[in-house]
């Protein structure tokens, strides 16, 4: 099946329109008309193959929701016109222990929905700037959302999950002062989601003029981290603080916030190195520095009905698949809010 | 009361005979005899000013075992005659919630038994190069060790417990396997504890002579880290890497052997930065970073209990007094194994 998509042949080139195949649908396959396509920040790194690795030609993606057309003979949990999300991954081992456990993303052999390896042609997956995607039905989620609301789900599938998770595995409820360092496509779903958990959340921003928007997404104050005297305030105070920057910044100012035994978790993965962590600010007071990666399936399913059940979405600006260029320069100066999302029937036009 | 010690008036200064004064012991006070003092490599850091504010005269020491000369009107847990330790510790608000919980090593009015604040003079601490030191009873540690171990047990005060507590804090116990990066005087500790403690335990060198004696040790397995084929054998196998090299170093080569959710903590402070971690490092199997110091007063009793119902003692060379500069010199080639203890008998010779 030969459909369209928006894609890169090289890493120095624009993204044009391709047109790509899908395999039929296996057994447990769905098949999935998709309707709207969340824009990542990985999505350009990798289409411009600033990580190591990208196979060309390279159709990015991977904040995927749209309808079911048509399920495989041995899927039971989807059905035709079901409203339904991909996330980053389509496939895994699926017999490992991090499978096993529900955190098919910590996988040896994940597969993402973008630059993966397949079988399928081109022998790399394509992602969901694309008309229609076939996946494995463990990797589908069910959508609880309303329907109008359907384009504003679609960012959850990353943005959502990526912040859902370390909140979840790192306990964060009432009675937490946790922080979000970054108000972007991530960070205004990290924002909303900690304060939906009942946790008192600081917004931190290098920016003045985000702090209103900030208050607006559920903070319950904002620092502007230039501010040595405004962070001062908030010392050794932090039980957790989610770092959602893929921009190459210094760390210790936020560690110097963080309580005993606070954690600081990184979901943003920058070109190049953050400042070395100076080790007497993890020393002092037994802090840690960690790391997450996006979610499991069985969370993620979790994150989106959480999301359904407090009325989350992100907030999003809609584009036509032809303006993925310009968006992807707004995205580079900051100049969105706070997630661009691709409307795909905007292919046919 | 005058008393002899050893001693430095500046950070370019060679360590020298000195006569200090010691307070008369108040009613919650612990007057000390000190019999032996282990050497440790922040006295070097300290009293050579290579960390920042060392206040001068510097006595260093704080691996102090000794005999209890006197005691004040309210102390009850001690009587002279006693066998005692001292740490690294010797007062802290004891109000605070770190101290409320028997962590004073993070309170952030800790004062390390040298170079910290106090009344007495001078004005600042002075440590256990020195025949005697009065302190509050709540920071001396009783020794169940055999008097004839008594040198051995000095060590315990500082290079046990920094080992001992990140062990306990992470649960390490059967089934886990454990690292220990670094063979000096904390790594001898951390491979005997955690050896004690039922964990399958590699120790990681740098350097192939040293192989034979982690064995002996009680490490299961050894590792030459600057061997990659041997590190890759153990690639995402690690629950646990305590980090004790208090040299700048490149940390992501541990990372890679920590598993899904694994911890390297560093116990080791040096004096220029580690390499920056990798951040997809941490990101891709949610690992953490993590930094630990010393250990509280409840943990550390319990930590000299531990040691001597297991017959654990640190593995020391014994020096006169006046050898300490030279000692220090062979301490800086890794020329010790693992710990100088100084006879505070020799002072009066």
């Amino acid at each position: 099946m030969t459909i369209k998509a928006y894609g890169a042949h090289a890493g120095d080139q624009p993204l044009q329109p391709l047109d790509i195949t899908r395999r039929a649908p296996g057994a447990h396959d769905v098949q999935i008309e998709i309707v709207y396509c969340g824009i990542c920040h990985s999505d350009i790194h990798q289409v411009r193959a600033e990580w190591a690795g990208t196979l060309f030609p390279c159709v990015p993606g991977h904040e995927i929701v749209g309808r079911v057309a048509a399920v495989g003979a041995h899927v039971s949990n989807h059905k035709a016109g079901d409203l339904v999300g991909v996330g980053c991954i389509v496939d895994s081992c699926q017999h490992c222990a991090d499978c096993d456990d529900g955190l098919e993303n910590y996988c040896d052999h994940m597969v993402g929905t973008y630059n993966g390896p397949t079988q399928d042609a081109p022998g790399h997956t394509l992602g969901g700037y694309s008309q229609q995607i076939v996946v494995h039905e463990r990797y589908v989620l069910r959508i609880r959302h309303a329907e109008a609301q359907l384009a504003a789900v679609a960012p959850l599938l990353c943005a959502g999950i990526t912040t859902y998770s370390p909140l979840r595995h790192w306990k964060i409820g009432p009675g937490h002062k946790v922080g979000v360092v970054g108000i972007g496509g991530l960070g205004h779903m990290g924002i909303k989601l900690a304060h939906a958990m009942g946790a008192h959340v600081v917004a931190f921003t290098t920016s003045e003029s985000k702090r209103k928007a900030a208050l607006a997404l559920g903070a319950n104050e904002v620092v502007v981290s230039r501010n040595a005297d405004e962070m001062a305030v908030h010392a050794k105070s932090f039980d957790f603080i989610l770092n959602t920057v893929a921009v190459a910044h210094d760390l210790d100012p936020f560690f110097a916030l963080l309580k005993r035994d606070g954690t600081m978790t990184l979901v943003g993965a920058p070109a190049t190195p953050h400042s070395s962590p100076d080790v007497f600010g993890l020393i002092m007071k037994r802090r840690s520095l960690a790391g997450s990666m996006i979610g499991g399936i069985p969370e993620t399913q979790e994150m989106l009905d959480f999301c359904a059940e407090h009325g989350i979405v992100a907030d999003i600006e809609m584009i036509r698949a032809d303006q993925i260029n310009d968006a992807y320069e707004r995205m580079l100066k900051g100049d969105v809010k706070y997630r661009f999302v691709m409307d795909i029937a905007t292919m046919n036009a």
